[in-house]
């Protein structure tokens, strides 16, 4: 159970949204509220577009709390679209390649849940991932094998292909008797757009919030301040598309979903 | 806030001692009770004898509840004396050579506590280390120079060295006003007999427990289990000594700090 | 091009080996001689045997040469049989779950060479992995999954299971034009027998060189010291099978190869 | 032995001196041509200049040469000024405090060189740091405990503050018979102005190059590409000053010190 920021908006230092708040994600790194896991201690990552066309990622397997590059990143580095992430292993190994976010050309995605049965589902889950793509697969969770399922299922509407690849996952996660669990809480981006996922199969969804303010929207697991009437929060199965220029938007992911599956 | 362990008694594998327990150390680094700090993720140490003199170490800056090679290494190293230490840092960086325990020659030594003012104090503290010890300084906490200052003040007695460097010590938080805060528990060896200590100046001293049985003590910052009536607590400013094949023996350290200092 | 040593004998402490030779595995990790690659900086790991049936494990990704716990392991662990690398990665991050020796239950493997065409062969390896043994898949290198790949073929004859597996290397890399490249030099063991394997595939094998003295044998990729009559060569595509309380015997892995192939 | 390079300029992306060249700093990690340690892979650090007044830094106490982050931070990080340096360790441990540059304020320094006899002169070399400074003193470095006393000396013109010191410095070495050694290779910075020195005591200075093109300055402890006549030597004990806007100035260091030292 992980803790994740996203920003999209003026271009700003990542030091007002990751380090500065009240309850910002270092302090929820050692203390999180509303999360089954209190410690996010298993590694963290920032991810980051600038005039490069790719994102730039900085991921470390220590605690955020203790980094002291970290500080010194986000006092340094401005974007005006960036992702960060704070780590509560749910199996997998800590190592820098299995810290979120992960990037892939162009796009950068990060998430909160897991594919319940995992080690059961591992092989089909990783079936989904194109040819082209498996050399692109160096870590071992389960969240970057989502990532890569989306990103082969065709980016040209990345709604579309996460509605799609959810609904496989949901196949496939149905599959047994008692069923297993699925939680997706992700964020996903192409330097430009940004659309964030509330999603989750035979449990509830991890919570997401997300403030807007003239135009800039930052989207999180759990409020950065206790102004808390200024977050709303994301039903349930739904999706957040905040689309450069505009205003968010929050569309049901079912409906998407059985669109995509039908 | 660090919580540690220290065993000695028949050999045995470390895994029953730090890894197994229902509130084992490694349990305690993710989810401490009696701590201000509840997460000690600072990094952790082993220390313990063997054939060899000299004590062997393992330290490590990640956290202990995800390091894989603790737990093989408890499941293998085999010790009649031993050491294991989580870290919960109290200003001086997260590094290799800052966790604890720390070894000198054939003596160990670990701490939970802190020196109040150190910014201040800290060239006072060092001065304490005589020059031939001096290279073994290879960290930067208050604790590893607290135990160089002891080492200094000569082993023939290790508690009236350690008492006499308490003395000086509360000599030096005593100069300001208001006092400078110190605590002091921490546990020290020869790799024959164990000290425990126990102590605070201008606040309360940290807890410590232990647990004997036949020739086996356990020394700990808080209860491995839930058992409560089998541990019993050291006194503030006291200390545990059991010598080898000995049973414990709980003394004033005030008294003997009080002789030393005359 | 990774450097390694595979001990099998009395018990002995492991730095009499890993650390104080002239040409100590330590050293050849920041200087090899008989390597296309003369530093072998990307981690390093111990793997030995003890009293419980399961091998220990110490893999870290810093460089060996300076690990102040390597030392001191060393030091301290004794067995009668253990491994021990330094790695040169070709191609997959530097974590710990990549380095080697790998374990699975009571067996034991580690390896030197690569197998080529890795991007696009991988899949086609990994599907060697049965089912039940591809949750102990924790990396994403190439030897992992050579190990478990053996693993899978059936452990009741261990060099069967092995030339059965690069028998099926060799037809997946032979599908090109030109054909891709395999060297496979590695040790096996289960804590009784030693098994190391010299072997390639359109391409020289790297080095393999043994000294057994009494009951006592270390297999190296590169001499420990410049005794060079004490060490003999294993010749390519062969097998060197040091069961215990067994002389060891060589014996050609093509012929067993071709009898597993048929 | 340590490898560095020090740019002052147009801003530009760090991955075009750091990581891009043929003999780039991370290629002269694990393979220099003109340094008595040929494998700099005892940690790295990067620090830049940007909109902030104190510099950013990046230490981390892997190689450089298998770092993910650093070459996404070389390609998004821009800046006027910056240094990079790969560290050769000569005793102190491997950790990210004791890896260059080293911040304090708006000053930042780097070093390649050594104390001689720095378990005898530690002590010493640190009563030079005012009490003011001390703090700052994070790691273990004989090069951290330089700059502090550099920075102590008082940065209203930092040549004769770091002038003054190398000339105590000079004295302290030259107590014993035989005397001891000293070398100082080193690159200071406001964010403004690049100072680069070239100095040694009893023994040879390590090598000193820059490369001067319009506004940009580059000074190298080995030219980046074999363009050798475009790399200019910076003679021993002399300062090379490249001052915000100017052409650089070499000028003889021996002589500000003996100024500094009556």
């Amino acid at each position: 159970m992980c803790r994740w920021i996203a920003y999209r908006g003026e271009t700003t230092a990542l030091e007002h949204y990751v380090t500065e708040p009240s309850h910002s994600l270092i302090s929820q790194s050692i203390h999180a509220l509303e999360s089954t896991a209190s410690v996010n201690g298993d590694g963290f990552g920032l991810g980051w577009y600038g005039t490069h066309p790719e994102p730039g990622l900085y991921r470390e397997l220590r605690p955020a709390w203790s980094d002291e590059n970290l500080r010194y990143l986000c006092r340094h580095l401005q974007s005006h679209l960036f992702f960060a992430h704070v780590r509560a292993a749910t199996g997998t190994p800590v190592t820098r390649p299995n810290c979120h976010p992960f990037a892939c050309g162009r796009w950068m995605f990060m998430h909160n849940g897991f594919v319940g049965g995992w080690n059961r589902l591992r092989r089909q889950v990783e079936a989904l991932i194109p040819d082209k793509l498996y050399p692109s697969r160096i870590g071992t969770t389960d969240s970057e094998a989502l990532f890569l399922a989306i990103m082969g299922a065709g980016m040209n509407d990345p709604v579309a292909a996460t509605a799609q690849t959810l609904a496989r996952l949901a196949a496939l996660v149905g599959q047994t008797e008692p069923a297993d669990r699925l939680r997706f809480t992700a964020a996903l981006s192409n330097g430009q757009d940004l659309y964030a996922f509330r999603y989750a199969v035979n449990d509830r969804a991890n919570t997401l919030y997300y403030r807007e303010e003239a135009n800039n929207i930052v989207v999180v697991s759990e409020p950065l301040d206790s102004e808390p009437g200024t977050w709303l929060s994301v039903p349930e199965n739904h999706v957040l598309i905040a689309a450069a220029g505009e205003r968010a938007r929050i569309l049901p992911l079912l409906y998407r979903q059985r669109e995509a599956a039908e």
